[in-house]
């Protein structure tokens, strides 16, 4: 076994505090990286304080993981020794139902292991990014580019990938308005894509003092949706919807914005499940979906699509001994986007 | 003024009763037609009833309404005196916006014209087909063949297009599972329109004694949603779902049972919000979508493929006389499947 170092959260109540555990022996198709950087994902906080379903402690979190191979198995091809590398949501899937035969990985039936609070084929936990160093099957290992700041890459890895998959899915683009709902990670990440992909994007938000980072980040228009007047400017103007907010929020309001055959697609987890007329989507045959993360092959393509934009996440670099500090500051939404901790201060 | 007779509800707590009243004199685009049938819709009931939003008293309700034309306008040209013609749940909408410019006219965004319960461009109200004769603008009078039994397609005008057209703007068809939910008045015109193009059709319902209907009607399965092993065995099965139920139900349950990138239509209007998970939207990339009648040139080609493909809907024949019992029978869902009044009764 590996010995590796931490953070871990050893119940649901306890703050995150270092912990030496072990990671499997790099077999054949695996790899193993040292982490450089590691993403602060407002899901690590809700399943160490087990907000959405029993997990397993400890528990180390992290899914948003970039560092360098320190080695690789003996049938591994596409990692040498020294190549940076990239672990995102999953670290494994069935490989053999339908979505998995699709590149769907995110969708697979027989349910994939995320890269913590899992269990792996082995049966054994998955511990996360805020450790020192990983082990995963090659195929679940992304590549870097060298062109793109390492630590604002890290973000790209859950941020990133939840806000591009949907809107490549829905072939979001050229002509379209789209309205990004909410900005925070994953809010200016979908506005960095939504510029890059030729929508003119729109950010929805109650914070005022919201507007000028937004348009920074390359939004087109601002909307503060706090404000009747401006709201109703937009009514049915919208083709598309990015709803990166988990808190309750009116869906009624934000359908009407919506064009004819307009998509409202939620990536965000609000706590209850989501209230929505049934009027809202007849008039207009308007529709609400659903987006989780990304498969491989396209979290691939993400990582290689920024790297040709030069797309990367405003980041807060933070040391790993404040990331306790760092979860109350997101609760608040006092970031600017992402954490991103210096696994170099463990 | 053409003097008409009808039924209408005086006030929202009055039952349907006869009623004299007039229509406007036939203008030069005018058609004028002795209505033979008119469809009961559940709509009549809730709008009679204030159920959806004050209305306009009196209130002669219908829009499933076919006949023959009696007279037409000096620059009608789609119609002659003596041809077939029918009305469903429009007569006129604001011919300029986008949507009624895509055809899209039951999306009209200055709002369209109901048949009844509403009010004409000249500030009118307007009256429904439970009554002996009808004044429309020709480019909403639609043509019947005379191949169907007449009573028979009056469903068509509001069941028949709610849903041909979700089905077809979906392309469902050919190699996908289609699961209709409810069967009704427009559950069993879904079932008859998803066998058409092709479909997989699985009925789900909560009444045991359908199966043996929606087997004749030309399902190919039927799921019994009570029963845990039954729904279990199509979990993540359905491409669509055309979901016809007004009543609360269990959307998380039914997005279960969609495969990755499954739709839920949904065609009903259940009086409170629906609550959706986002969970069951996210895993899976699934979306719910709604859908309301359909424009005007797609309800003609809609009437067209039925003469074509024999198909009209199910219905039991009333006199105007008993329409408040048909109403009582049709709550209890005691109807196979539409009740159509027969106009010679008036």
């Amino acid at each position: 076994m590996i010995t590796a170092k931490g953070y871990a959260a050893q119940t649901p109540t306890t703050d995150l505090a270092p912990w030496n555990f072990e990671r499997r022996e790099v077999g054949p198709h695996d790899v193993q990286f040292d982490i450089s950087f590691c993403g602060v994902c407002h899901s690590d906080l809700h399943q160490i304080k087990n907000e959405w379903f029993p997990g397993i402690f400890p528990m180390v979190p992290g899914h948003e993981i970039v560092g360098t191979v320190k080695k690789v198995g003996s049938h591994v091809t596409k990692f040498r020794v020294g190549d940076l590398a990239a672990v995102g949501c999953m670290v494994d899937s069935c490989r053999t139902c339908e979505n998995c035969k699709d590149g769907l990985e995110q969708y697979c039936s027989n349910g994939n292991v995320g890269t913590y609070n899992g269990r792996g084929k082995d049966g054994l936990p998955t511990y996360g990014g805020y450790s020192n160093t990983i082990v995963v099957h090659e195929d679940f290992v992304l590549h870097v580019s060298d062109k793109l700041s390492l630590a604002a890459v890290a973000p790209l890895l859950c941020a990133g990938i939840t806000t591009y998959s949907p809107l490549r899915h829905w072939r979001v683009g050229k002509g379209h308005k789209l309205a990004v709902l909410g900005l925070g990670g994953l809010g200016h990440m979908a506005v960095k894509f939504g510029v890059a992909f030729g929508a003119e994007v729109t950010v929805l938000s109650t914070s005022p003092e919201k507007e000028v980072d937004a348009k920074k980040l390359g939004a087109h228009k601002f909307v503060l949706t706090t404000d009747r007047a401006q709201t109703k400017n937009v009514k049915g103007y919208f083709n598309f919807i990015l709803d990166t907010v988990s808190a309750p929020h009116d869906f009624k309001l934000y359908l009407s914005l919506l064009k004819t055959n307009g998509t409202h697609i939620c990536v965000g987890i609000p706590p209850k499940p989501i209230e929505v007329p049934a009027f809202s989507l007849l008039d207009g045959r308007k529709r609400v979906s659903g987006s989780s993360i990304g498969g491989i092959a396209e979290t691939q393509e993400m990582l290689d699509y920024c790297a040709e934009h030069n797309i990367v996440s405003d980041i807060e670099l933070i040391n790993i001994k404040d990331i306790t500090q760092a979860y109350e500051r997101m609760v608040k939404g006092d970031v600017r986007y992402r954490f991103v901790i210096d696994m170099a201060t463990l």
